[in-house]
């Protein structure tokens, strides 16, 4: 694994936003819009939930790849970027796991 | 974003999987078992697409992040890592957008 | 199975809406609001995928019924109810399987 | 709405289980198999979410459609049907709401 891959990613899918729908898969996306992309990662976590239950790791890792490049393309989308999760994620980091759901509780503003 | 935090997070989750639940949140996950870890995949999924067409940035990155780190439990429970995954997007890196989708739609064995 | 259960179930649902959401539980859900009823059709969507997965006849059915309970309380959410999908799965009735594929292709408006 | 449409539905899918997948597109989702019609369902969830998010009543129905058609070809790919599911919600029916969670939290025997 290459250090800073996401970061790069970022890059590489700003950049072909900019390209052709015809030639580019990410642009495609970006034409069709926002309700696209959404479905395809509830698409690709259904996906990737059956290849959980198949119990078949090269699968697994497969559509779990798919999941997280149709969310780059949905933060993308949006005017995010992967960069913003990771630092939500090294936010969280350092906390115990029910001390971080706690806090998880209390930013998100929602019971669950 | 500090580079290879996706790396570290793999430990610490492999570290804090051997704790007792009532501790970690990561610990009580893998107590409960691939499925209740597979409801929380579809779960956040849910949150992040209702968050996308909310359009609120804040909240899209949170969801986000909720998303990738469930993810990140259910491929330790499956005794795989976010390594491999970075690995299967960066091998498909350097195609362009519709080849990589063909490349997909080869690989996966499935239409789509 | 008694006829027309659902056209009576979407009574029901309509006088609970009304009810104290401290005494019914489709009162609270509406009282959360339609994120909050989305969230739990994502999720009893995934616990269905896995049930299916699990092939325990009795669970698949317990949490399809989930699935079609939340749907009729989002119908409810959005003033509309069980008949028009019922009026809608009718309409598409007489037709052959792959004529009504491309019936909803159309209709839909969207690729597929 | 026609009195018992589900049931008259689940024979009716019975009958193109035995088309030709060539013909009938129920027939080519059981040829397909279990995995394709779960990606289906998950995918027409998502499709409601984002139906019910852009408030578009006639887009709503339709999507819903899709989504409890998906279900009835998965109980029938199963040996399981619709009656099975009414049946279900008809035993939860009498219930008022947070007794019916109750009883559900109760049966399906995890918490959540």
């Amino acid at each position: 694994m290459s250090d800073d891959l996401l970061g790069r990613l970022d890059a590489v899918l700003e950049q072909r936003r900019q390209a052709d729908p015809q030639d580019s898969y990410v642009a495609s996306l970006h034409a069709a819009g926002l309700d696209r992309i959404l479905r395809k990662l509830g698409e690709e976590c259904t996906e990737t939930v059956v290849a959980a239950k198949n119990g078949e790791g090269e699968k697994i890792v497969y559509e779990t790849a798919d999941l997280w490049f149709h969310s780059l393309v949905m933060l993308s989308h949006c005017g995010l970027d992967a960069a913003a999760v990771l630092d939500e994620l090294e936010r969280r980091f350092g906390l115990s796991g029910h001390q971080e759901k706690a806090a998880r509780d209390k930013t998100g503003g929602d019971a669950r």
